[in-house]
């Protein structure tokens, strides 16, 4: 008695994004890291213009000072010990002060590939909706596992996006396609099972490239993915200030950017504190 | 069994104060707001040599977007319902991440006069210590209800700064003392029922002050403080980078600063997405 009320729930949620590429020419950000869940700064980005922002566990993890991870990548490695709940609770804050043409997409435990089995109950994504999450963020690396997940998410009114990565990558963050050949195919795959935004994991090395360029073969992985789905499309990892617009330029719609705000913030808490501590 | 502990925790506790305080001449800051409570940016902070920290449930509240509050006015208003169960996880996760020798005081929901009554369990203030905290930061408003609070924390090796406010400010943040006399007269008696260290509440209007100086009526108040007590002194509200001189030069021991930071960091927040916004 709820899947009409679902279906007009996804489609206020994609409206929003095409809302925001529209604002942005067909391009936008995707604020995460602790824009994504302290609730402060999530507000303060979205007061001058960010539409789309992304709350994930690992993020979380490092926010909480969890089990004293203080990098990436020692989070990812406890990011699963987060819980639903306390995702919800972020989301559910994070909502309550931004506009509600924002668009939120969630990494929840279970949505990645975890180390350990996390399975995703059916009473998680209702919990995840019910917070205001609009979306959930995922890292799954199997067609079969990403379209059981897209499946449950919709029944919740939530939509889904999911990333293809590299069978060599460190971390596994995405369905692997290693070849631009094979991103294209993969891409195919990934809509056709329902996935509502699909993006490439672009953290690669970038020896050998000059400043503000783009590895080639990260180019051809991007003009692939842009080339095969006409659902909006995202480039996730290594995206900074010198790199940018090169991204842009592949015509990807939405830059998922993190690691790179963090910076910025916490060299601006390091200068404030400094210029009250030396004179 | 463990008053002897206890003690020896409390004398680690102090330790830490005073090492801070000869680090810095006789000065040091108290690093409060997102700075207390993320511990991405309580690291950031104690990376670039900050010593003292504080965690507090309004902060928090403001965090978690708690019931939407925006502004610290607001969160005042329901940071009594921030658990102290939530706070020790802040204080657990921001003790995992910062050295050993950074101090931190904690505000949990009942170490200040809250709106609704709240008081505070013996549990309570053993979940605190166990958590990680070296004391609690509170604004008790009677010195009755803070010699209680005072005796039961250090029963459990916390320490205890308190403040000093005025019977008219708008937020109840300390016992009253509306003249330099009296706050002389009061701080005495917080130090004699064994605060450990003593605040001054100077959030007040800097109407008709020259930028950079301090209301003649608050430097007045300060020496006053200065002069009663043995214990360490702390000034909390209103300092900011233009008047930061203005309060070391009344040899007040810690400045509070939290606003200022998190205005500065909010900025930076909102620079950095602009930047991938604007070309």
């Amino acid at each position: 008695m709820i899947s009409n009320d679902m279906k007009i729930r996804m489609e206020k949620g994609i409206a929003k994004v095409h809302a925001a590429l529209e604002l942005g020419g067909g391009h936008t950000i995707l604020s995460t890291g602790i824009t994504g869940d302290d609730s402060r700064l999530a507000k303060a980005v979205c007061d001058v213009g960010v539409k789309m922002i992304e709350p994930n566990h690992p993020a979380v993890a490092l926010a909480r000072g969890y089990k004293g991870v203080v990098t990436m990548h020692e989070a990812e490695q406890i990011r699963y010990e987060i819980t639903v709940g306390q995702m919800a609770e972020v989301t559910r804050g994070v909502r309550s002060v931004v506009p509600s043409d924002v668009y939120i997409t969630v990494g929840i435990p279970g949505g990645f590939t975890e180390i350990v089995p996390m399975p995703l109950r059916e009473e998680d994504f209702a919990k995840m909706a019910f917070a205001g999450a609009d979306g959930l963020h995922t890292h799954k690396s199997s067609l079969k596992d990403l379209e059981e997940l897209v499946t449950m998410a919709h029944k919740y009114g939530l939509l889904v996006d999911a990333y293809i990565g590299m069978s060599t990558d460190l971390h596994t963050f995405g369905l692997p396609a290693d070849s631009a050949d094979e991103v294209y195919k993969t891409a195919k795959q990934m809509e056709s099972v329902g996935t509502d935004m699909i993006g490439l994991m672009t953290g690669m090395s970038y020896e050998g490239v000059e400043a503000g360029a783009i590895h080639p073969m990260i180019q051809d992985r991007l003009a692939a993915l842009v080339e095969a789905v006409k659902v909006p499309t995202l480039a996730e990892g290594g995206i900074n200030l010198t790199n940018f617009q090169a991204f842009r330029n592949t015509k990807v719609n939405i830059l998922v950017i993190g690691t790179s705000i963090d910076k910025m913030v916490g060299k601006a808490a390091q200068d404030a504190v400094l210029a009250f501590m030396e004179y």
